[in-house]
């Protein structure tokens, strides 16, 4: 308890982010179920246990890069990597469950901030403490292109990733169809869309933010209910992705709070 | 042109944190008016060119650091500093008056975001960015312990810095006192002021941003008219500092639109 709040358990002890090199070490990693944000494998590499991690990084939604002896040389920590390095996330990932339930239990319809491809780990975490103190019950982001939970995420998060759940899904479409099946609808930001003032953002809601280069894509975009734009009066393109993602939070905690 | 909006010139030519070593050669851009932001002194040095230095940087305001050889052979880029290197700020600054001259111009209330002490050139380069786009007509740093114009300043203000003004003065407080005689009030960033939406933050104003560590100075803080905090609901204490500045300053947009 601090100031009367009740403090969730960290996700996990470990804050660190964690480098597993060699073959059987990336295998017992994957097979224990630590979250695995990335794998570098030597390209051309083709003999069994290479086979086995990528099966493993398949059935995970591990994206994975083919590399040159070289670059594995420099990512190298320990110089026996043996043609495999794997990321490992310094936080355990939620699953959206999670999140509803979270909702659930503070009585209050769910608000969940969704992340296309923020590449930035410093706009990942910037984005996680937002949802935090804008009371979203949680983050999701999708496996692929996207940053992971990392030492610099959760260092940038300043604390929100021990209470806010981030989950991660292959496809962030298809999660926001099983989400409006609950009741939830989404909400894009989107520089053509509605001027953010002018939509009703109440009620279960689900607000999707794209990467600062290319917004929200094409097919998540098509599963939005609604697109919303902040007002631009400026001479440059865009705002910051995590000031964006501030900006909509909280004009959807302000109509909440009307 | 662009989308039909009129382009400014660029503040300067050039782009990039310039580093200037050796006593004439700094002697030299202190009479020329180039904007030095920081400067470093060998310490105990005493001769007559340093002094001359010293006087200028007095002048100017410039921040002076007094620090060993071996930290000057560290940041030199020539090993020949003799005792002396100079940071140049990236761009030019402007005036306070270059500002209110900019909201007459567009027959709009001025309004400008001050930034008491943000060091972190990300966030400086953030909020610049942020005031661009939300219509504010500039923004004010004070010249201590803040960050000046820098290249990363630059950079992460995605070329907002290119339209919108900054000023930099000796003395925050000072400046608020003078603005206020033109009819500016001003508004703080505070966790313990009144929810920002219960407040008419319409008119000609100042919107004061602190560092995320102390918030906003006690001198400066008592300069302002009104105190704002951003509904917090969540685990951790604040939001990040560019974050922030956002949500305030598009509360204003939100009002000014009304």
């Amino acid at each position: 308890m601090r100031d009367g709040r009740l403090e969730r358990e960290p996700l996990t002890e470990s804050a660190g982010e964690m480098i597993i090199e060699g073959r059987n070490a990336v295998i017992e990693a994957f097979r224990a179920g630590k979250p695995i944000d990335k794998l570098f494998i030597l390209d051309g590499a083709q003999d069994g246990p290479i086979q086995t991690i990528r099966r493993e990084a398949k059935k995970h939604g591990t994206m994975t890069r083919f590399v040159t002896r070289e670059r594995l040389d420099q990512l190298s920590e320990t110089g026996k990597h043996q043609g495999v390095i794997a990321y490992a996330a310094a936080y355990e990932y939620a699953e959206v469950e999670d999140i509803l339930a979270a909702a659930r239990a503070k009585n209050e319809p769910p608000f969940i901030i969704l992340l296309d491809n923020i590449e930035d780990p410093h706009n990942l975490g910037a984005i996680i403490r937002t949802a935090n103190l804008a009371g979203a019950h949680g983050v999701i982001i999708p496996k692929n292109r996207a940053a992971g939970l990392t030492a610099t995420v959760a260092r940038t998060s300043a604390g929100a990733l021990n209470y806010t759940p981030v989950a991660r899904v292959t496809n962030l479409g298809k999660t926001m169809e099983e989400l409006k099946k609950q009741g939830l609808w989404f909400v894009c930001a989107d520089m053509d869309g509605t001027t953010m003032y002018q939509l009703d953002l109440t009620g279960p809601v689900g607000l999707v933010i794209g990467s600062e280069g290319d917004g929200v894509g094409r097919l998540v975009r098509e599963k939005c209910d609604l697109a919303a734009s902040i007002p631009m009066k400026g001479d440059i393109d865009s705002l910051n992705a995590s000031v964006a993602a501030g900006v909509l939070a909280y004009e959807i905690v302000r109509q909440r709070s009307l």
